[in-house]
């Protein structure tokens, strides 16, 4: 997703050039290149080649901050894998930026569920942004939506099909093959993870329901107060005979706001046909939206490319620089 | 809806002190009351028990610049009835309002497609906004989605269904009503106007294919440039038999851009049941947006109320007044 963030970063030069933006990518840390730094810029094709001059890698900084110091980052691009259940490491890469006042744009959503409320002060305290527009639905405005788009509006509860690989699973269910089938053709599509299990047990969409709740309906929850089952319990049989039957599955996420706070799932339910969200399949994603002003109001995306969810942290980036 | 809006304002009093946002409601214009201003502001109920202080009464002004003096009006809501042909007298009370330093806020597409540049650069020209979020899809956030979730981000085409009169009628049409009793039908309901024709012939789709053209693709489009035809050559029978067989009938908007420009159309046209499309019914309205970065990004409104448009003035009026 790194490498198509900078493509994207060199296809848009003269829409930034237009807004005044220029950039200089001066650090870059992944597990086989590790942690590189040059204040001056890297050079992005050296790097591909496989050159890297001696003095940009830091060999294993004391931490992250000492790399951000090295790049005198302006801006951070977090894109770790997520870990549902601590947030980690972004969260300390994320505090580590701000703290040494860079912007803060991720695509991991692990921080918004852990760390909510202590990022997006420290943001403010240190009068810089943090963004994760690629966290749900991949760069699809979604939180920039209700926050730019949607003044005093007021969220009550969302529907929606928000992870892709059991969405994918799914719909190869419907066509006949059988659930281990349906996830080894999602893994040669690169759709599945080599370890899927986030996927089918419902992680992936439970983190991004808590992320929508946290943040759009300003209230912070827990995973576990979320109710979770997975895909896993179905066989190919009982998903197509739905679908031929007109109530086809979809792994379904769902918030609504009650006098006692927010109540949220994410479970395999039937969708009668009549439904917008029965007809989602494949890697297209949905949200449903129901506001005090807006009774129904929908995102759906599809087909979403790796440019997709690069042009989240594209949009970040745009608007953490413009103000 | 100038009600609904007066009613909004009131209702969202909380979430503009929030936003340091204060307002005085200092002229109205109607037909039935004619042109009132009072610069130390009207009071509404009393408007509404129809005591209108012979001081407030400016007795047909000159002309609308003399009313917006007599209130002096920081903020004009537009609220006109629609003429295709012309867009007066909506553009005549914009350019009036950004004259005299008034922001100028529209519910009215005719001034888009008739001067759009030319109130656009004025706007810039004296420091105002124009804005015009409730022209298309009611309130839902359009316009302002690229204006300011979607930087960057350049509009090849779109699909939608934007006329909900049509769609109402067509909808009935479905379950067994012939044309003139779907009609009837819309009209009692308050969703088709007395005189229909607007709706019927395509004319109100065309006007927000054009609108959405203009700003969204940069392209000024003409409406004879846009292939019309209305949903009156249809009957009840074709529309139920179609709807029977798995094709449905929706009015269609189209427009793609390509390198001789931008090709639009309004028209019925038959939709296969796997197209979101076929599934938008009654007065819910959608668009599929076709960009370089989203292959398929979708905005739904499902059954707006008479909220939802004065919502999208309200979305302007914090946006004008917040910058």
């Amino acid at each position: 997703m790194n490498r198509a963030l900078v493509r994207l970063l060199q296809k848009k030069e003269r829409e930034l050039r237009e807004r005044d933006i220029a950039y200089r990518i001066t650090g870059l840390a992944t597990r086989r290149l590790g942690w590189l730094a040059d204040a001056n810029g890297l050079d992005l094709s050296a790097l591909g080649a496989g050159n890297i001059p001696a003095t940009q890698n830091l060999k294993g900084p004391a931490n992250v901050r000492e790399w951000l110091r090295e790049a005198r980052a302006d801006v951070l691009f977090e894109a770790t894998s997520l870990d549902p259940h601590t947030g980690q490491p972004a969260i300390d890469h994320i505090r580590a930026a701000l703290e040494t006042g860079a912007q803060a744009i991720t695509a991991n959503k692990g921080p918004i569920v852990h760390a909510y409320e202590e990022l997006r002060s420290l943001a403010t305290a240190k009068g810089r942004r943090f963004l994760f527009e690629s966290t749900v639905m991949d760069g699809a405005p979604i939180f920039s939506l209700f926050r730019e788009s949607l003044p005093a509006v007021h969220l009550r509860g969302f529907r929606g099909i928000l992870n892709s690989t059991t969405n994918v699973i799914l719909s190869s269910m419907e066509e006949g093959l059988d659930f281990e089938a349906a996830l080894r053709k999602a893994q040669e599509v690169g759709v599945a993870e080599t370890d899927p299990s986030h996927d089918i047990d419902g992680w992936d969409a439970a983190v991004k329901v808590a992320a929508l709740v946290t943040v759009l309906m300003g209230v912070p929850i827990r995973l576990d107060e979320i109710k979770r089952e997975g895909i896993g319990g179905l066989s190919g049989e009982v998903v197509s005979a739905a679908r031929a039957a007109g109530k086809p599955y979809k792994l379904l996420c769902r918030a609504q706001r009650s006098n006692e706070g927010v109540a949220a799932s994410v479970r395999p339910e039937q969708l009668p046909l009549a439904d917008p969200l029965a007809w989602v399949a494949g890697t297209s994603s949905v949200v449903y939206f129901e506001t005090d002003i807006f009774p129904g109001l929908a995102i759906t995306e599809t087909n979403p490319g790796v440019e997709t969810t690069a042009y989240g942290m594209l949009a970040d980036f745009i608007r953490a620089v413009s103000e």
